[in-house]
């Protein structure tokens, strides 16, 4: 990340809308003013370029042709070229060079279009997480079923239906999401707009943090399924996580096109060898070619489990929300609108909808087999592995594929977070609730700070769990369900406002996902809050604080440097006699060249030399100033606690200057050519300056002499 | 260390001499220069002043009397008061009070003669180190001497004395030196004035090395004394030795004076103990009381070890050789004939004459007692420890006081060099061979950056050597005799140089003294070698190079500084249409107060626009700024890689301003209040003007606009 893009005062282009329109949005047509009475600014002689002199480099490069780094465009219009970016010292350049190699050279903005995803791409890089699911939900309901004994684990595949249809009520209402705001950001979007500023905070919230342990979870619980296989690596599963996190990060920063073209690969052999599994596995049922086994007669392949708990409301309902586990993920795309081809909402739509019919076939179909083949959870081996065994007829190659795309799509699910949340938080920013660095787009038009805040707060998750999956797993999905009920609230108010066409069959779909995502949320918390829910129910409500203070300091700002409209720009008063105060230690050619500026700027200029060795004798130097500035006045300020900023400070403040007027204070400074140099000097100017920067209506001038190696110096003439 | 005191550009107050006269020279009674042409500076309207309107601070203080921050001592000159120190935020105040608390208040320059050292507190400041060896220094002549059998540690008495002889060498010219070199330096006085800069620096390396080491051997060794009387503690010694050392620091930081005091009480109980028992032990021998056991009769009651070397010259070296390490700490002194009262070096010379009187009683005694009683060095019980039981009479009262005292002084050892490395450092920073941050006394006139490097580099050795005595001691007392054997050199040169009354006889002893001590040495670095004393014989002549190198940086610094004499005050070219550019981000109140800078100072300015979001609609920003700035022209840059910094440097250097016209950028900067709020803001500005700053001929003035609290702005109009 060099040069992330500037943001503030000197750079912003134009104020954060609070609401509603992007910085993207085409510009409305209307006529130009007329450019009139503008000075031109002075043109650019192109022809012959000097690069500016750096200290520390061993040549001054000058390029002779100027179009190589700023090329002109129109009247007053340049346009900075790749040239620009190419550091002139030749650590820099290796440094570069480096970044360039593991992240690629910079694209263009204007390229920004190439980099979008076709949906073969996108459903890889945003269905990762959905499609995942796949591997555990089907465990998770006959788990939670188990409670009350083997025989109820036939109450799985109607649990799975429902869930089925659950997921088909949240997709269809993300797809109208997605039609609706095509800017992108899903619950968010949906929930500040129909439900307010509070509502869509905490959605944005919740899916923040759920990203976040998505990756956790995702990379632990493929570091499990490696150290599972090599034990002898399970000392290092945490640097195997933290690895991972890092090797994610590389790809993604490479862009989002990339990342996809990476992550396609494992995803579709997925969908085969899990497709696969299910059709083996239907059609040898039907074939009978293997004996279903049903749990009220009990088979005797598979081992039978006691009932602890009668079956009951609260054990469906705890089944059904275990199971919904299989939704997490599929609102990525509706945050990621603007990664998709033109026309971006139908190609996001249908890909959502491809991606609900796989993975509601995938659920249904490894549920059905589950409960016909008569598998029941077991402590060592997963139930799809299970399946998987039986319908393959062992463990043949067709098998140990199967295991090894379910571990590979484990961890890429993490990839789908890796896309999510860098867009939401892109999108926080540039609503001003997030920090700037998030809205701007890195060297390869990736959100470069969204994922590096991404990998590294998942990876400082994973040291501080020790890269443990069942104690991160609470925490995880809670934040996902709160999201999709709030989208779907959302929706329905949305409906029933504008009443489009076909609204009440849409916001009766949406009421009824709404219910039954907020009951699958209230009981997850409930029934994890003591196994660390608590956590993210601690968690969010101070990210949504957060995320109000970033936003009322930003309009803050605004209001403090906003212009009263049409207002002429104030004169600062006295131009030519402005106090101004030049700090001095010893004559030297710094110490010239500050006071040359200073005097050429004002007539009222005061060098002031602080004495921190009160027994010094000042004398000499009272006369050497006499004979080099006999105009400029000279005060002298012992410090008698050989201090210097302090005095200093004090001494300004007892000018009595009106507050009106501003003080200048133009500092000597020199700068050294190499690193270590700079902790020989006291970096009294660097101090100083800070201190003065916290003082109102001072104005500092920093006149700087460099201190090139002897034979650069001479080069540089 | 608030404010360290500044020194370089602006702020030193005089050329650091290269060679000999010291800062606090008294100034030579030459004629003030006639001030008579010279305009006077702004006489501070002293009676109301305004304290500086700090953002962040709920309320702005008046102070109505001036005189508490700068009183007026004369024509043109002021003297800060400590009222000037003192923060203006709340929080600033409580870290202020803090370390007032801790480190105590601040100690006017003026106040230095009052920090002097009595003789008292001098000698248990400065003879710590030294007298802490008559604890060990028999125990490491008789290990030598074991390898040849307990018969022969008789041997060890002579061997003693003529350690005593060269101790008594060693003072007598360390004496010489003090009146030599009143401004204190020892070692690299002598050796630099006397044999060179090489021998000089050599002698300081050493020397400095020599200080860590000591307070690391001495600290862990006392960790040692406390973990074997509570074996529970083992596992945190290295915690231990680190609040050791932060505590000893602490306490050297409230300045030279209050540590004498602190040291002074178990420096002298240690005498009184460890002289007591040399007494009565003495006493009951003469009597009969104890039974004298000779080694060649091999008395009953200790035990025997068979020789598994013969005796011979190189093993009496070796015994000489552990001996000497006696010697350590005794040229603590020579450096710091500074601190003392007047007159310095008369009372550093007979605090030095005590101190050498006292080590030889209490290491000859001590040796004497061991040979007599037959003590042998065992591994579970100290020599001392042995001798002190036998002399008292069994496990009494005095024996625990004995053991006490002994441990103590071995921990206040370390005190030692916490006054011999700040003030060798201060004076080698002063002949500019080390930062000068070492040259300048913090709050309580202690060398606080000498006090605060030495404590951090002796934890780190700590931590890595995880507080073991044993693989620190062979690292140890090398350095110590490169500079005895340098210093006593130097004398010889000295005194063959200027003959003085006396010379000869001083000749000879300081080369017998030179050949002693080099001998020392070399069996030292030669028996201690493999053990990890090679370490040293590279870190010294590393040390020597950074020495060097900074001293080097310093003169061409100066050099590239330096004004031709007589020479006039260059003027800058074309004040009126110096080059001005400006960048702007959005039209706000802080660029409008930047552009009003830029246009009062020059008639040249550019506003430069960089766009970072290609697809931007600038005319918006165009026509406002058309507006509110008609006469000012405006530079529009595309940035296609979306970066600020490349792009804003490749316009100025595509201006071809020639190299003797200054470019001014001025950088319109918002200063928020509270620390988080620094992250929301790109820092833009600060980037910008880093890079700037590398960049030759460019002054960068930075106008800026604070964002007080809404109601602290109020408040300050």
């Amino acid at each position: 990340m060099t040069g992330a893009p500037p943001t503030d005062d000197p750079s912003t282009d134009e104020p954060s809308p609070d609401e509603g329109a992007r910085a993207a949005a085409p510009a409305a047509p209307e006529p130009p003013p007329e450019p009139a009475a503008r000075r031109l600014a002075p043109e650019l002689r192109i022809g012959e370029v000097r690069r500016g002199a750096k200290p520390g480099t061993r040549y001054v490069r000058v390029t002779r042709a100027a179009e190589r780094t700023v090329v002109r465009t129109g009247d007053g219009r340049y346009e900075a070229t790749l040239r620009a970016e190419e550091p002139h010292s030749g650590l820099s350049r290796l440094r570069q060079k480096l970044r360039y190699g593991v992240l690629g050279r910079p694209l263009a903005t204007s390229r920004a279009i190439e980099e979008r995803l076709s949906k073969v791409k996108a459903l890889a890089i945003f269905s990762s997480d959905a499609l995942s699911s796949s591997a555990y939900a089907t465990e998770e309901i006959l788990l939670a079923l188990m409670l009350a004994g083997t025989a109820s684990l036939n109450v799985g595949l109607p649990i799975a239906f429902a869930i089925a249809v659950l997921l088909a009520i949240v997709v269809l209402s993300y797809r109208q999401t997605v039609h609706a705001y095509p800017q992108g950001g899903g619950t968010y979007s949906v929930a500040r707009e129909n439900l307010g500023r509070w509502p869509g905070l905490v959605g944005g919230a919740a899916l923040l943090t759920d990203y976040v342990l998505t990756v956790a979870v995702s990379v632990s619980a493929g570091v499990l399924a490696i150290t599972s296989a090599l034990p002898e690596l399970v000392d290092y599963r945490v640097q195997l996580a933290v690895g991972g996190i890092v090797l994610m990060s590389a790809i993604n920063l490479r862009g989002v096109r990339e990342a996809g073209s990476v992550f396609a690969v494992p995803t579709y052999l997925f969908i085969a060898t899990f497709g696969g599994m299910l059709v083996v596995g239907v059609v040898r049922l039907l074939v009978g070619d293997i004996e279903g086994a049903s749990f009220s007669e009990s088979a005797p392949a598979r081992h039978e489990v006691e009932a602890v708990q009668a079956m009951g409301l609260f054990l469906v309902l705890r089944a059904f929300s275990s199971g919904s586990t299989a939704l997490t993920g599929v609102e990525a795309i509706a945050n990621g609108v603007q990664a998709f081809k033109p026309p971006e909402s139908r190609n996001a739509a249908a890909t959502m909808a491809w991606m609900a019919v796989i993975l509601g076939v995938f659920f249904i179909g490894a549920t059905f087999l589950a409960v016909r083949f008569g598998v029941v959870p077991a402590e060592d081996e997963s139930v799809i592995s299970q399946v998987g065994r039986l319908a393959f007829g062992g463990e043949n190659v067709f098998y140990y594929a199967l295991q090894a795309t379910t571990a590979t799509i484990l961890v890429l699910a993490a990839n789908t977070a890796f896309n999510g949340f860098p867009l939401l938080a892109s999108i926080l920013a540039r609503d001003e609730y997030l920090p700037r660095q998030f809205a701007f787009r890195g060297d390869r038009l990736a959100y470069s700070f969204g994922i590096i805040v991404l990998g590294t707060i998942a990876a400082a998750l994973l040291v501080a769990f020790q890269a443990d999956t069942h104690r991160l797993i609470p925490l995880y999905a809670i934040g996902v369900f709160v999201a999709f009920t709030l989208s779907q609230s959302g929706m329905v108010r949305r409906g029933r406002r504008l009443r489009e066409r076909g609204w009440r069959r849409a916001v009766v779909i949406n009421a009824v996902g709404a219910v039954a995502t907020g009951a699958a949320a209230i009981v997850i918390a409930y029934t994890k809050f003591a196994f660390g829910a608590w956590i993210v129910l601690i968690i969010i409500p101070l990210m949504v604080l957060g995320l109000y203070s970033i936003n009322r300091h930003y309009a803050f700002v605004r209001r403090r440097l906003a212009l009263a409209p049409g207002a002429t720009v104030p004169r600062l008063r006295q131009p030519q006699d402005r106090p101004v105060v030049v700090p001095v230690g010893e004559v030297n050619l710094a110490v010239v060249r500050a006071v040359a500026f200073a005097t050429e700027m004002s007539s009222n200029v005061t060098a002031l030399h602080v004495v921190t060795d009160e027994g010094a004798d000042t004398s000499e130097f009272e006369a050497e100033w006499e004979m080099r500035f006999p105009h400029v006045p000279l005060a002298i300020l012992d410090s008698p606690y050989r201090t210097f900023q302090a005095p200093f400070m004090a001494y300004i403040d007892a000018l009595n200057i009106p507050d009106d007027v501003p003080l200048t204070v133009v500092l000597p400074e020199f700068v050294a050519t190499h690193w270590w140099q700079g902790y020989l000097h006291n970096r009294t100017a660097d101090r100083l300056r800070e201190a003065l920067r916290h003082r109102s209506n001072t104005v500092v001038v920093s006149v700087t002499q460099q201190l090139e190696d002897e034979h650069t110096a001479r080069d540089t003439d």
